[in-house]
Parts: C-alpha cells; sequence; structure tokens
C-alpha cells in the first residue's frame, strides 16, 4: 500500500472544517479536496488550509483515482445517497454521525458497503474520547460488577435545530456511548418529551432503553439548559463510575460503594460513602483519534469500533424512542425480550 | 390563648428526635412529652432532653389536656389511625410526610381534620427550605418567565428502606416542592424503574409528570448513587435557576439566557450563555421554619403552606406514578386534562 | 476510678455551649456546671441544659470537689490565671486555644500542670480532626514522601475580632496542623501583613514558617474574603495531597505525581498529572473526639495530642510571627537552625 | 498604509507556532515568515503552514523590507540584541514576555523603540485576556470600592524550567495582571522561596508587593503542584472579584459583602455572605485578542496597554522580587514611597 492514504471531505459546514484540520495533523493520511455546495464555506476553508483542493462538486472527489477515502459531513437525509455513491466509486467511506435518519436507509448503506467490500466508518466520535475508553476498559475488567444502569444529562445552551428535534441531535452520542459500554442492543425504549421553543420539534426528552441485561438507561437530553452538562454514571453492583466531560480534571471518577461499612446515620450525613479514584485520562482529542483508527482500519482490513453496524444499531434505538416520544412515552419493544 | 403552646411528639425513630430538638428550640411553644412503642429510644431521647415526660403509650399524650398539638412521626400505614385519633381528641395535628400510603387514607385524615376544626399540617419540610422559597419568590415575580419544565436528581447513597420503594421514599420531596413552586397539580403522571437490590422494591425510579400549564417535571429518584445529589432545574422562557442543596455556597443560581447575543460558535465552545446570579439564601434550617410556621398557623388559625390538602396532592401523584411504574411506565390521567 | 468523669466548663461565650454540648453527648463523662459572668448567657444555656448548673463564680467549679476537671474557653488573657488557679485546686484543665498570648505565659501554665501532675490539654480542634488526621496517617506511611511545603488558605467572611489580629485568631489552626503533620517545630518565622479594616489590627496576613527538614509551610489567613476557604496544600516528593474542609463530599485528596509519564505538550493542556485518590473520612464532629480524647487522656494518664507542649509551640511560632509582622515581614529566628 | 501588515516571528519554540496561527487567522495582517535556528521546528512548522516562508537566519526578516513588524519570541537572554537590531533595521517589534531578564536590558529596548519610533509591545497575554479586562472594568467603574488586596494562586504541574526560576516563569503573568488593575507601580517588593527539585532554582515562590495606594498583592506561584491553578482574588472595600481561569463557565465573579446584614452566627455557618455574580466573559482565545491589539495599534500609532514601558515595570519588580529572594525575603524597596 502506498505511504500515504488520499481522503476528501464532502460537506464544509460546522464539523467538516474539524475534520479537515484533524486529518492534516494525523500521520498516515493526507487531505486533498473538499466538496461542498457554498463556495463562501469553500473559500474560508481554503485560508486555513490552503494547500487543500476545493470543488463544488462532490463528484470531482468520488471520481479522482487518487482519493482513497471520503468522509460525508453533511445533512443526515444526504448520507444513504452520498455514501451509496461513494462506495459504488470504490472509496472508503466515513459518515458523520447519526449514519442516517431512518432504519431503513441505515441498512441500505450497511448493505452497500458490504458488496463494495470497503470500510464504512460512523463518526461517533465519543467512542474515541480518551475517558469514554477509560470507562469501557474499567467495565470490562469487572470493576464495577454487573452494571445496573446508566444515567445522562447532555444539554445543551440553545443550540437549536430546526429539522429534527433534540432526541436525533444529541441521543446518537448517548445511545453509541451506552451500547458500547454495554456492548448490548436495547430489547426496548421509552421517550418522553415536549416541544417549547418550536411548535413541532421536541427540544427537551427523556429517553430510557431497556437492555438484556436487565440493564437501564436514561438519559435527559435538551437544548433549554442554564449550563451545558455532560455528565454520564455508571451504576454497578460492585462499584459506579462518573465521567463528567465538562471536567477540566476529573473527567473519570470510581466510586467504592463502601455502604456496608457505614451507619445509616452517617450515611444521611454524609455525600459519598467509599474511596473515590480518579484516573488519569489522556487529553488527546477525540476527533483525531477517531481519525487515526479510520485510517488504521482501512490500512490494516480491520472492522472500526463505530462500524455500520454500531451506526445501524444507533438509529434502531433513535427510531424506536421517536415512536415512543409520539405515542406519549409508551413502550417500544425494538425485538423479542432475550430470556435470561 | 395561653403563652406556650404544649407539643407533644409520637415516634422517637430517625426524625422524631429532630423534631423534638427544633420544637425545644422555638420560641411559642414547649415539648413536654414523647411516645414510642420502643423504651430504648425514649431513653435515649431523656438523655438529650431531660425535661421531657416518655411514654410508651401515645394515648397518654391525647388524653393529656394540657397538650395542644401532636406531631406523628411513625410508619406511614399508622398515620391515618392516629392522626384520627388525635384530630378526635381535639389536637392540632403535624403529619410527617407523605401524609398517607393511598389517597383513601389521605382523604380520611383531611377530612377528620375538617370535622376536628383542627390544624393540620404535613412535615413537607423542603416547602420551608430557604433555598426553595427563594426560587418560588423568584418564579412568583415573574423573573423566569413561564415555566417550561423542571428536572430533579435526588439520589443517595444505599439507604435503603424495606417496606416502600424509592418514589415514595424520595419522591414526596420533590413532589411537594415542584406543585409548590408551580402552584397546580399534575395532569397526569409516567414512572419507569427498576429493582436491583431487593426484589420487589424499585431502588431507581424517573418520574415525569405533566401539568394543565403545559411545564413538566421530571425526577431521577435512587437509592443507588455514587454521591448524593440534590440539584433541581426551572427552566423558564425568560431565565433558567439552579437549586443545589449539597452547595454549601451557592445553593441557588438564576442563570441569563443570553443566548440571542452569542454566535453559535461561541455556544459550542462556552459552558453558559448570559449572566448568572446567586442570591444570598439564609442558612435557617428548615425544620426550625417548618415548626415554627406550625406553632404560628395554630396560634393565628391559618392554614399552613403544607396543609393537609396540599398532602393530599402529592399522595394523589405518587400513588398515580406508583400504577405507571407497575404498568411499564403508562400514562397514568390523574384528572381530565385542563383545557388551555 | 469511679464511673463518670465530672466536667465543669468555664466560659459560655460562642465556643463554650459547643463544648457543653459535645461533654453532654460524650460517653464516660458529664458535664455538671457551667460559670460565666454573664448572666443571661447562663440562662440561655440553662434553657437548651437544664441539668446543668449553673453560676457566676467559677470558683464554685473549682471548690467542688466531685468536678474532676475544668475547661477553659474564656478570652485568651485570662487563660494563665485561670489554668493556674484550676491546676492548684487539683482539676485537670482543658484550655481551648490559643494556649495564651505569649510564650511565657503559655510556659507558666505548662510548668503548673507539671507540678500539679494533671492533665493539661489544649483545645486545637483541627488535629481530632478526621480528615487532618487521615492526612497525618497518609504522611506517617511515608505515601508522599519527603514532605517539601504546606500551602494554606484560611480565610474568612469577616468575622473580625477587636483585641487580637487575623494571625493569632486564625494562626492557631494552620501551625497546630502543621506541625502534628510535620512532627517538627519551625527554625524561623516571616509574616507580611495589613490592616484595612481597623487602623492597628491585621486583618491579613501572609506567614511563612522554616523547618529543619527543608520544609516550609505557607498561609494566607485573612478576615476580608468573598467565600470562606479552608484548604491546605501539601506537596510530598513522591505524591500531593489537599485537604479542602469545605468539601462535602471529598475533603483529602492524594494526587500521583505522574509527570514522568507525560510529555511537556500534555502537561501544558492538563489540570493534573496522574491519578487521584479520595479516601473515605469519617464524618464525626471533630469537637466530639476532641473531647472523648481528653476524657480518655485523664482516665488512662496519656498524654494528650494536643498537650501543653504542642500548645506551647503554636504559641512559640505565634508570638515570633508576630514580631516578623511589626518588622516588615523580616526572618525571626525561633531558634538555632538544627544542622541537617 | 497597505492593506495587509507583514509580519516575521522569530522563534518556533512552544508558543512560536501560537502566535503564527494567531496571526494567520487575525484579520488585517499575514505571516510571511519564520525563522529559527532549529531547521526541524521550521520542518515541522511548515507542514502546518505552508505558505509561511522559513528561515534559520533571523537577518532574512530583518532585510526584507516588505516585512512590517517582527515577533521576538525567543530566549529570554536574547530579546535585547534581536529587539534592538529589529528596531534598528525599522520594525515594528513585538517581544514575548518578560521584556528582558535584567532592568538595564529592558530600559535598552524601550529606549531603542522610542529612537526608532516604532511601536514596541510586550506579550504579556493575560491582560488582553477577556476575563482579566472584564476584572479591569469592573474596577474601574468602582464597583469594588478601593481595593485593599489581591491574592493569587498560579500553580503548575511540574513544568519545570532550567535556566531561570519560577519566579520569572509565572511571575510575569501576576505582575502584568496586578499593575493593570491596579493601575499603579509597587514601592517595594518581598519574596520567599525554596529550591526543591533543582539545587539553585527556586520551583516554589511566595512573593508580596507593596503600593502606594495601600494595597498589597500576593502570589504563591509553584511548579510543585497536585493540580493547575489559575485563581486571583480581588479584595475592595465594597466588592470582591474572584477570577479563575481554568473555571469552564464561570471565569469571574463578583461577591458583594454583605456582612452588615448576617449575625455572627450566620456568618460562621454560611460559607458566603452575600449576593455573587457572574457576569458573561467571551470565549475568544486571548493571544488572538492580542495579536489584533498589535495589528491596530502599528496601524493606528496607538500605545499598545502592553507598551514597552509596562513590560519594564513587570522587569523592575520582578528584578526586585528576585533580589528579595536571595535574602531571606526582606524587603526591597523599588523606589520611595509615595506620600499619601
Amino acid at each position: 500500500m502506498k505511504q500515504e492514504l488520499k481522503l476528501g471531505v464532502i460537506g464544509a459546514g460546522y464539523w467538516g472544517p474539524n475534520l479537515v484540520r484533524n486529518i492534516n495533523e494525523a500521520p498516515g493520511a493526507d487531505i486533498v479536496a473538499v466538496a461542498d455546495l457554498d463556495q463562501e464555506r469553500l473559500n474560508a476553508l481554503h485560508k486555513r488550509f490552503p494547500a487543500v483542493r476545493t470543488t463544488t462538486d462532490h463528484r470531482e472527489l468520488l471520481n479522482d483515482p487518487a482519493i482513497d477515502a471520503v468522509c460525508i459531513v453533511t445533512p443526515i437525509s444526504t448520507h444513504r445517497p452520498l455514501a451509496e455513491e461513494a462506495l459504488a466509486a470504490g472509496k472508503h467511506v466515513f459518515v458523520e454521525k447519526p449514519l442516517a435518519g431512518t432504519v431503513a436507509d441505515a441498512e441500505a448503506i450497511v448493505a452497500a458497503a458490504k458488496r463494495a467490500g470497503k470500510t464504512l466508518m460512523v463518526g461517533h466520535t465519543f467512542v474515541y474520547n480518551p475517558a469514554v475508553t477509560t470507562v469501557r476498559a474499567i467495565i470490562e475488567k469487572g470493576e464495577l460488577g454487573k452494571i445496573q444502569y446508566v444515567d445522562s444529562q447532555r444539554v445543551n445552551l440553545g443550540l437549536h435545530q430546526f429539522d429534527f428535534n433534540v432526541l436525533w441531535d444529541l441521543g446518537p452520542h448517548d445511545v453509541s456511548i451506552v451500547l458500547y459500554w454495554l456492548q448490548e442492543e436495547p430489547d426496548w425504549v421509552q421517550c418522553i418529551g415536549a416541544c417549547y421553543v418550536q411548535s413541532d420539534i421536541e427540544d427537551v426528552v427523556f429517553l430510557t432503553m431497556g437492555f438484556p441485561s436487565g440493564a437501564l438507561a436514561h438519559a435527559h437530553l435538551s437544548w433549554l439548559a442554564p449550563s451545558k452538562l455532560r455528565t454520564m454514571t455508571v451504576i454497578g453492583d460492585k462499584k459506579m463510575a462518573v465521567y463528567d466531560d465538562s471536567s477540566a480534571a476529573e473527567k473519570v471518577k470510581i466510586y467504592d460503594h463502601g455502604v456496608d461499612e457505614l451507619s445509616a446515620d452517617e450515611l444521611r450525613r454524609s455525600y459519598r460513602s467509599g474511596d473515590i479514584r480518579s484516573p488519569r485520562v489522556a487529553v488527546t482529542e477525540a476527533l483525531q483519534l477517531e481519525v487515526r483508527h479510520f485510517i488504521d482500519c482501512i490500512r490494516g482490513g480491520n472492522t472500526p469500533r463505530s462500524d455500520g453496524e454500531a451506526g445501524l444499531r444507533v438509529v434502531r434505538a433513535l427510531e424506536g424512542a421517536n415512536r415512543s416520544l409520539k405515542a406519549n412515552g409508551a413502550r417500544v419493544q425494538l425485538r423479542e425480550p432475550v430470556a435470561r
């Protein structure tokens, strides 16, 4: 295989330039071209990255035989046609999350990648975040014991979207992280929410997922919040972990239960019960690790951590949650409960 | 009316001695007697309060014409018979929260108080908490605008109960606070939960209430948590408030939205959007304020903030939520939705 | 020895009643009498502790043969005469900190105790604080390695004193804690400060102490602060510890250096460098532990952790620091430097 | 004046590339060339900024008539010769902080700039930091009243320097910020410290400065710390401010005293005394603002906020502090005290 992989990016909106910057800094790959329909965005990008070719026609990238892989960072509804076109053109494909807006579209992309025999990776950046992988390693070692439930607070500061609700905007993060941590897919989902700022777009939802192991995962997702929160708590029957992405110094904390040693009176007065340990977490940018993983998977022919199947599982949970949302939070079965 | 009200307390378990201490320190009332079935508890209490008479027979208190009011701090199932007996004996009655374990019992106590023409107050201590009343005052002034939703985290450190679930244990706090803040009663409730430590007693639940105004209230209630949390966030369309009871220095914070002035890029990088103000909150113990309110209401013939009706509303919401819990979180209508 | 020690307290100002309450709750001792010149204070105390005898003449306590020990909780200038009188009367003596306002007075009290053969203990409550003793145990095990320096922030909210400066008000805490942790006495002290609110009484000082081992201890002591701080950082050549008394959940944290493993770039972006561990600290009130220690030392004939010598060492450091303060912070040698 | 200023940078070590990136993104200027003795650094820089010319000979920049200004980001001892050479070549000059390692050198640079009639600016980035300028604006409005003292904690994580001590490494930040806030120069300085890791280089110092107004400023500067701290507290006789650079959400807080309204008992139990307000602070990078200020000053012929005189004042304080450090913290008078 040649020395450097050549990558192109389709989409130069908010997230595209971050991807360009990270490909530019990653060893083993070059960012050679960016396509976007908006010439102004391309101009801005060119000022920052003068060596990168820009075009308003994404087909220029697909037709360029020197380009090995393309990253699709466009509106969700365009993911399927662009991904299918790129795979058909023989490119490896990275699709920004969520993989698609429907299970049908996600399945089609996965099938297209299989047919093409190319690497398909979904941009679930958080599963490459050093704090998230630290928690996964702790779970894998059994340090937390059997996972009972995960509670998440993921609330934002008024960054309202206009074409999809907060479930589709923020939910992919929680769903992808929880599925990665638990290594299982939910049996059912429930989702309650409300539309405050726009009449038909939920800006706050409470999402619950039930897993075959008996674990629950709950997430509060909102665009209406006084401060940005990114906190996930994992309750195991041995220990508990908190991942707080907004903490500069202690992103991950592991809590011993320690309850047995305490009297009821001590418990009432105390704000914690056992020892707490905060392992050091690398400060590397998750997007850089994600880009490197994509490069490594292409080079080594390995399956990405967030491959098409992983992306499809997330879409399946979100689509089910959205159905529950429209049905007043009634439970939506995603598949037959697995007998335990 | 004579100078000092004479009070008796029935129940000397965990909470009773706190009440005794606070009555002892409150102006305008004397604690004169305590009844409990357990002589050891009475002995311990006597060591701390040598001037207080103790007895294993609560009827001694009810039959003592010098006693004006009794406080019932006993297991929930005994609230109704004890309260009815005390009211029939002509005493003013304070009942620890929740008022009762069923709507029927709660209604019976309210009816008994009405018949007796005596003051009935329920021990929803939090509605006397200076931070909670500070938030209420801010809502009342309209500073937050129209309330959109309230989100609460109330999680504990392994203080499992054996005769009722976490909804009945911690839920009375959130329900009483939210109903006090919003000054309305929910139309419907939904509740999802799970039993991890004991097979039939939920130790984690997610409670949602829908109100006539369109507001939602959500609460995460748990006995399985790495650290004690007591945080309630109120989202209004003008401003937002956070009440964090575990903060020593900043129990209440008011957040300006400030979103309009910020670019999307600034919002993404920022952890808040406008000015924040933390009003000073008195450090007076809520239980002391509650006890004084009870004394004042008896003396002045006023209706307590947490009167029987308020206690009944809380029981109604909890009973509905418990039904929803047993029905996989299906929505339980508490009454016909009010036309808006 | 008889079953219960009988204790008396001289001084019913701010701190006296706390001591009375703690003696009352401690096993093995009874609080039997309190003396104060102010009858109103005695009345207030009597309402809370009806079984305790009160008097405006402290000699009533000294002359009562049933009383084994007295606690002196009076203005500093009265410590010496009262302690000498009590020791001469054959009582064990507890003196509130600082032991005295001058080294001469402190030495006189220590000598009087030696002559009387009675237990003398100084109320350096912090050396009984569970977080402080946790840090001491960690130092003792060598976990921090050689101690390099201790930095302390002890600032208050406008509780100005009128008869002594902030060095004498807050300094006894830091000096007693540091001497207990390091188990050595400073060679020299330096102190810089200023008087802002009152013309001749320093309300902010910066105190530095140099120890034979080469360790430094620095403390910022102030009555002029936006929020109460109680933070002490111990830097060792192996690990570091932070004791934050105002943290409800994490009073003690142990930090691994971990610097070796990190690149300079990671260090610049990181807010810590290695693992952090927060050991569980008991929530027992320090004053209760202090009272029990006094009782145990009297009963067992043991030397208290904060005996007269320890109290004298604190006074020696403070007197020297005060001299430095008046000399623009010039170094004051407390004794010949120990050759290392 | 031509459209875009042309800038060159001398020095491509740790900080140089940050400056290059910020000049590249600033409107009104182009970064055209970078000089460094180390070809590898130049190569790394070229990969990121392919349009920028690189050279190992800084005279190429000085001799290029197209270059209007140079930024000197080299070791301190080279500041004077390089700045003098650049000014003599007719360039505007930006010198990284501290301006020089001695007062004599700093004065020579200032004199050279005056002779050349060119803009001289020192890289005291913090005086362009939005949180620092927010605090300055609050002081300027008189909101804090008369400033009594400033206390600073600036401690790092083991980033030891080998050619100068922590006073010269971290001190320029505190001194430049405090002089900017107070708008006065200290009468005297005192500095106590110790060398732990390297035998002759202080890794921890406590710096105190006394000002004509009566204000004190104190700073704890250290390379030996468990976590990075960047906290400055400003005590005024009306209000107090805290600037915590490590807080993502509340970099600046203004505290009302509120002490008058509180009883002594409330003060003892409280962790703050009045209202707290946290104004929104822009999230713009300080270095970007600094670069734009340099460009604006050159274009408009204005004096930079951190001009040569400001840089000289910082060096004067540091040189004096270093003398005090070597004299056991004895007070070093920088000039005759101003009569108040």
